[in-house]
């Protein structure tokens, strides 16, 4: 656990275990002078909080956000933005069966390689709780590049994908599922339901879009834009590929297929597609960045499976507890903090340098 | 042009440009009494050299490494070891129309809209060619994880995939493509030619294993081993998306499909399927690792394209010169080099913190 | 602020400000298995706390550590702890007259020409309360470094030295001054007695040994044992100049007089002195690390001085409040608190690189 | 040797030793459109050169830099300057003597206890040699500051100081000793010749100073300017002590004696003292930055000193070969180099958050 910050100016530090006292982030680097209050971050938290429909984890946690320091007068004064999330709702409940196997799909095998032991309450580190942290560092981020607008969506449900000529932006916060198409809404309703009961979960595709990023960010070779979406979207729970632009569909195409085309336009080129996912070279070009993100079905089910215990006894485990049927649905404001979270960086990466 | 270092305890920092007097990295951290000469080196260049065959780009590079530091009577000292290859064959051209207009699907005019000015002789420093330095680096990674054992292929071109009943390891090396499966590689052959006399150009997608890696590489949260494997694959130049394990498929399947069970194994468990890529919770699970990379077409091609001048003026441009019909075919010792970069770093890292 | 965190592989970030609710550190990076509680912790905050004598601060804190993360059953599980200090006595008072004025000597100016405005309650982040959170953290670092032996003393206070001769070990915990020499702390305790009446403040000079650290700690060229030693005391509060061995007398000598000679001794050389403070070329060669740190007089005083105000009118100030008349007394822990944090860091970077 | 990188947006990386083909730096996040030429560095270069005098080693060195990458017609692209001096003056010579036993003073011995091994030739990678890179690296620094007049200059030989009253800012390029003060340098030369006829050496004090410097540099806490440059300095080969301001001295203070009162100045305080040597809270404040380094005397000297071997057997060495009777003089231009090393990071950062 070396490594628990993320960022090379603007950057964040996360803590917290599913059931200690608390989680939170340190976020180091803000500008000075930006509006920010408690209010401000909430909103985003209340998008990821569990509990807010039957097709999400049913613990009941209100998520709020403290900020212990960083701000005066209800500004950032430049120094560390402490931010602090108690956890409520940790039940207590009897975990000897996955303290003493190891449930297939998630960490506990691989935690106990590499650290000799590990708190299994809730996946402790591991759990997706941390991600709370994220979004209310997130929060603060969006206040760095208040020109960008940040916007993802769930794009498929256990393989079954919206129609594209569907997709109505307002739609996505009128349903359960972040889903920009309608009919595709009450398709997933009865799938994730019908997963849920069965005591299985589904998988999801995310997609994001960022609008209103200059070109110019991004810093190569190896802080270049699409390596750090990369990083960052690959780092949640679940999350098993990642795609800029046309990703692997682009492996497909041939270089005249590929072409994003430019006309002149207003203060820059105009182009004519965006297979590239507004990044060349590592930079933004101006266009909307696009990106895809994979999460895997929820690794928690009330299907047994066959396992190992600690001692390397064959076993059978099925996870209990309170689980989302498939955890990609709350990684949509996940995957909006993440990207805030690079763009704030790369923003004054960008002028550091080029000033 | 901010971090041009990659990794956290064995690091690498690379310089150079197309068409400038050379180009280098310089590996940091690398553990002292390791077994290093330019001819362990060079094998790894060679596989990536361009004008091996009429499938890559026609400019004659030796690529031969030069170690200018950091060894001592054969061994590393535990010092930089600065590693450096000639640029020989920049071809005297005429780079008016280059330096002029912006190609599409290039860095051009993002290099332009962040820096003012760039360096256009064949990309500068945005040009594939900066991926030898990383191969030469990559060479001294894989002294410091001796037990793994880093295999990439392609495993599809253009959309045309190999037959995974096909797949014989011993076929990679012989054809052109890095190809496991005899009858795609026929296939490839001819698409590729047919691309090049076209002026046209093909994307791939690239696999890669790696086996005897053990349990428990990776830091969470912010350096997971997965993490850092999209970070350095995405930062490959035309690349547009990376899986771990199932990646995008794993998106559609049930937990129960997903799940990797396991059993009792020799000194730790044996799993039964391996969608994870050999990755949970950001650790190594002792399982082979799995990755699969996009490589867009390449984006020089011989057909006229709208793009808009300097000056921001309506024009056309095609790309003449000597290119890769296919970039993605060189690109898999550069994956296998990223890979073992990675690997190298994350094995000392974990000694740090776990001994 | 954009670099609260210190350390390359043991990392901490600290955050929070002087009247804010809470202070607090991250410590990131710490091997797993370690027993750490909080009441391990707590002497070396109560070592540190304000208000236990009159020749300190009256603020009454009682520094109470709080670990929020990381630890399980007792033990360090590998991933971050998070340590948090609540700040209790911010008295509440009329801080308008620093609101507008710059205190000469302390960091109002800089932080408003840097930030654009500040949190003026109390010196806000540049508070030397932020030392707090650094001394809980170095109370982990110990863990890391059990066969580590560090200890500070101060040597000297305004000027008026401890006789070497008189050096005792035990003495050091017996006065409120951290003396090893039981005369010395008697004059001291008269000046400082006569600096606080007098509403003035006192230099003084710490010196700190580190005993048990094996030869071989230290990362050159940038990351030397004593290059990271001075960064991490010229960041303490009051600090203005830091000396390895010797330090500045050695600049006095001849190779003659400074040659550590060496001879025979039990697995390794044995030293025949310790001019270099036990470290050669940013490494450490076995013997006690040694090093002196230059604390300036405590900068609030209460004679006015002339400043200006932020409008840049002329003005004079002086400043109220509870503040140490000599404010290097309570650098002690935090001298020893710093060079546990670089040793543990400097160990585990070792561990990496050499094994 | 995991960290030869040094710097945070701004950095710099060195490698080679003192006597492989050629020793480099490869300076990174440079800023595009600064006119950087090999003879625009070449001139600190020069200043550093050995064996322009008696008074520094004999070993003739042209130190000719060569800038491989990151310029584009004159003019910085934005992308890694890669500079190379090539070494030329390695005397081949007989190594057996110091390849066996340990030079007091030396990394030699710590060199071993680290690696287990280390190339022996001229002290490898722990010769002062490599202060070349670094200063080949402040010359490019110093473009990113225009507006920073750095100066550096000797203060004190074995002992002997100049007057302070006699500082003459013209004087300190007219003798071989960087001295100010023209009747200290004439002592200096009997001083210096003296020991280097006895095979003997001397310490020295070296003081910088750095003007034009903005109020609001500085990265609190952790980045603190003082603390970086504590850092940089401390990281100089033979360096022992490092002060701001008034350092040490200012311990024997009272705070009245140490404020720097202001009055009302134009755009800012006009300051009525400067023992702070320009920086407070970490930040600057306007003032000129004022530092003091001390730099031990050069271990290699002709009188034998009791050692050991690397079997451990007693034995006794003096050093033959080249050196500098008082290597504090030639760290003149490395202290320069480091100052702006360290400013132009700082200046890069604060535009960073503080736009």
């Amino acid at each position: 656990m070396s490594f628990n910050t993320f960022g090379r100016v603007f950057r964040f530090t996360t803590w917290g275990e599913s059931h200690g006292p608390a989680l939170g982030a340190v976020v180091d680097g803000c500008p000075p002078g930006l509006a920010l209050t408690e209010a401000g971050i909430q909103p985003w938290l209340d998008k990821r909080r569990p509990g807010q429909s039957r097709f999400t984890t049913q613990r009941r946690e209100p998520d709020e956000v403290r900020i212990l320091s960083g701000i005066f007068e209800g500004r950032t004064t430049g120094t560390p933005i402490s931010l602090m999330i108690e956890n409520v709702d940790q039940r207590s409940k009897d975990y000897s069966e996955v303290a003493k196997a190891y449930r297939p799909g998630h960490a506990d095998y691989a935690y106990d390689a590499k650290y000799g032991f590990r708190d299994y309450r809730g996946g402790g580190r591991s759990s997706a709780r941390e991600t709370a942290a994220r979004v209310a560092a997130g929060g603060v981020a969006r206040l760095v590049v208040p020109g960008v607008r940040i916007r993802a969506w769930v794009e498929a449900v256990g393989g079954d994908a919206i129609d594209p000529a569907a997709f109505d932006d307002a739609e996505i916060d009128r349903n359960a599922f972040f889903c920009p198409d309608a009919a595709a809404a009450q398709r997933w309703e009865q799938r994730i339901d019908a997963a849920r009961k069965a005591g299985s979960s589904l998988g999801a595709i995310v997609a994001c879009e960022a609008t209103g990023v200059p070109a110019g960010w991004g810093a190569p070779l190896y802080a270049k834009l699409d390596s750090e979406l990369a990083a960052a979207c690959m780092s949640i729970n679940a999350v098993k590929g990642v795609e800029i632009g046309d990703g692997f569909a682009a492996a497909a195409l041939t270089g005249e297929e590929n072409a994003d085309a430019m006309r002149p336009g207003n203060g820059g080129p105009r182009f004519l597609a965006n297979h590239a996912g507004g990044i060349a070279g590592g930079i933004s070009t101006g266009q909307p960045l696009r990106l895809r993100v994979a999460f895997k079905p929820t690794s928690s089910i009330l299907t047994p499976v066959e396992t190992i215990t600690r001692d390397g006894e064959a076993s059978e485990i099925m996870t209990r507890g309170r689980h989302d049927p498939c955890v990609g649905i709350r990684g949509v404001p996940v995957v909006e903090a993440m990207v805030a979270l690079v763009l704030a960086d790369q923003a004054l990466l960008h002028r550091a340098q080029c000033g």
